[in-house]
Formats: C-alpha cells, sequence, structure tokens
C-alpha cells in the first residue's frame, strides 16, 4: 500500500487549468510493489547509465551486455538515442536546451521502466555532470554509473561513424570531445576501460558488476 | 538482427548540431529482440489503453487489472498521470498544448516499454480522438484501446475527488465533460461500462480480453 501525498488537484492526468496546493490531502493505491517485482524477476529494477565519448564503446556494450544479462533471466532493455530520438524525443533538436531535455527525458523513462521492475542500460554519452545527476535522482537508490572510458586520440581513431572526422571540418559543431566538453564521472560506480580492455572483457566486468549490484539472494 | 535506417547523422544521442539526410545509411544492430522477450515472458509486450471520463473508474480498474495480471505471471505495469506527471512530464502545465504534449510523452512511453516486453496499462482521460491515435501509432500492433464507459451524470454523482464541484463552481475551468469535449471511441477494442457492471465484473473483462489477445499460445 503506497500513500501518494497530492499537492496539485489534477483531473487525472491532463483536466485541470488550475492548480492548488493541498499537502494535506492523501490518495491511497493498491498497486503492484516494487518488492512484489523484485521476487517475481530475481533482480532489482536499476538504471544502468553509461557514459563516455562517441566511439568510447558504449553502444556495443550495452547490446552485448542485454545479450548476456537477458540469458541469464533479466527483464533488461537497452535505451539510447535510437530508440528515442526516433519518438519520445523527435520533438527535440540539438541546441544546448534541447540536449539537456533529451537526457533529462531519457533518465525519466529509465526511471519509470526500473520502477517497473526492468533493468535498463542507458547509452548516452551524457557529457554534462548536471545531467547525469538528474538523472540520478530520478532513479534514486538504483541508479548506477558507468564511465566507458577511452581517451579522445582512440575514440576519434575508431570513429565508427565518421563523425570526429566531420567534427574536424567543422561540418559538425560542439561535438563532444572537440569543441564541447565531455566532463568525467569523478565516483562512477564502475569504469570500463575500452582501450586496455577488449570488448569481451568489458561486457563481462559489466555483467559481473550486475550479478554483485542488482541480483537478489536467492 | 534489425538494420536501422538513419536518415538523421547525429552522435549517438545528443551530439550533433546539424542534421543531415542520407537515407542509404544504415547500420546494423543485434539486440534482444522482441519474440525473445515474447517467449521469455509467455505474453506479448502492448499498451491497454484506458480512456474515459474523470470518475469512469480508469485508476480503480487499472490498478485491479495490474494486480490480477502479476499474478497470473504478465509483466504489467500502470502508467497514469500520477507517475508521469511528477517526473517526465513535471515540466508540462495544463494548457491545451500542454496536455496534448502529455497524452504524446505517454504514448511513446508506453511503447518504448511495450517495445522491451511490458503490458503497459495506460489510464488517461485522453479526451481527443488525435492524440488516442497518435498513441496508438506509437505502439503498433499492441495498441488496445479500452473505453471505460460511464455517463457524465454518473461519473459527476461518484466524484471521487471533489473535481466535478469545483468545475461546476467554476473554480476549474476546461474540465472534460463540463466544458471541455470528451470524443467518446467509436471503434474501441473493448467497452467496460462501469455504470452497469460492478468492479469485479469490468476487471474480469479486462484480464479475460488480455489472456485472449496478449497471452502467447503455451
Amino acid at each position: 500500500m503506497k500513500v501518494l501525498p497530492i499537492n496539485r488537484v489534477m483531473q487525472d492526468d491532463e483536466g485541470i487549468a488550475q492548480i492548488r496546493r493541498a499537502t494535506n490531502i492523501g490518495r491511497t493505491e493498491h498497486r503492484v510493489s516494487t518488492q512484489d517485482r523484485t521476487s517475481r524477476n530475481r533482480h532489482f529494477g536499476g538504471v544502468l547509465w553509461m557514459t563516455g565519448l562517441s566511439g568510447s564503446g558504449k553502444s556495443t556494450l550495452a547490446v552485448e551486455a542485454e545479450t548476456q544479462l537477458f540469458e541469464r533471466g533479466y527483464q533488461v532493455f537497452v535505451l539510447d538515442g535510437d530508440n528515442l530520438r526516433q519518438g519520445l524525443n523527435a520533438d527535440l533538436g540539438f541546441s544546448a536546451q534541447d540536449r539537456t531535455e533529451n537526457i533529462r527525458r531519457a533518465g525519466e523513462v529509465a526511471a519509470i521502466m526500473s520502477e517497473a521492475g526492468m533493468l535498463v542500460i542507458a547509452a548516452f554519452i551524457s557529457p554534462y555532470k548536471f545531467d547525469r545527476e538528474r538523472a540520478r535522482l530520478a532513479a534514486r537508490a538504483h541508479f548506477h554509473e558507468i564511465h566507458i572510458r577511452a581517451d579522445l586520440a582512440t575514440c576519434e581513431s575508431r570513429d565508427p561513424k565518421g563523425l570526429y572526422k566531420k567534427a574536424r571540418a567543422g561540418q559538425i559543431r560542439e561535438f563532444t570531445g572537440i569543441d564541447a566538453p565531455y566532463e568525467a564521472p569523478e565516483a562512477a560506480d564502475l569504469v570500463v576501460d575500452t582501450v586496455s580492455k577488449g570488448i569481451e572483457v568489458c561486457v563481462s566486468d559489466i555483467v559481473n558488476f550486475v550479478e554483485r549490484r542488482l541480483r537478489t539472494p536467492a
């Protein structure tokens, strides 16, 4: 049983023009609890937030980790620019404000999905600490920041999508690492170094991290 | 294996200022497939979109159906104003434009979660056909519109949150059914009449609908 404080009167969803503060009004709800979902799935819902430069290996690792975790029984899903930019965030461009909003929404969606019991692997460059901290606040306890670390020179030499080349040629502006900053995490929950380690080891590190932190005791 | 057409060049998520059309560029991805998730869960992901007047019983039925479907093994989650307005849609107010955006985002989040294998019960007044049809397009095949039907007089007499009273007193403007329209579905996949039937029967109708439409063959 969950008692939700309602401090804004609203018509279920979208029906009210006025907002009223009334902090003493509560509403009792019986919902499937997070604990019920955790017991069912045998793992906690949560967010693995992968941050790193373009070309650091986020997408590759996210998809590989998803596959291996799925095979181990996890309810797991990769959230990234591919599935957000085409739908939920199709209204957003690439201004600084829109990029921040892109990450804010990603963090909120990841939080909702983790509340629903899923393990979300969110793969976003997310270069700003502020944006990542807000994502952490949305998901609360089960937010895990994973720094997919590779130096700029390596990422640029990989250049899987040819984007660094375009950025150097001035065809893309405000490209993270080139003419826009990347604020590396100072206290990531896990650092995965894709320069010194191969993909298989990196994926294994991530899977082991999840098994330690998010698997419930048998 | 899924080949994603990329018609906009973008830096994974949020990194590029320019957008370029290049419809002949594709990217190959190996992800856990929808079919894998369906086999695991033994039901299809999908969206039950509950629409109806305030007081029609959407929230009650959504939460009851969630509980019963969870007990039957479904990965199921209620998406509504409560969990969206506090987070993802906290930036939205109650203007006509913001209400439409509220529903657009709800539809997109429901679609993502259903892609992840979940059965989402979305409970929103969602009075406009246009908004509901857009939600249907987002979730594609596994979108099921459920009309939670009750006449205005009944809803107003129930008035569980005292909102009709406020609307009649002019304290809330543009309240659906009072001074804003409700466009009832003309071809809902399921109609649940909460005036002539009790809660238990209504929930049972919803659960049976799901078992028929979303349960995979054993």
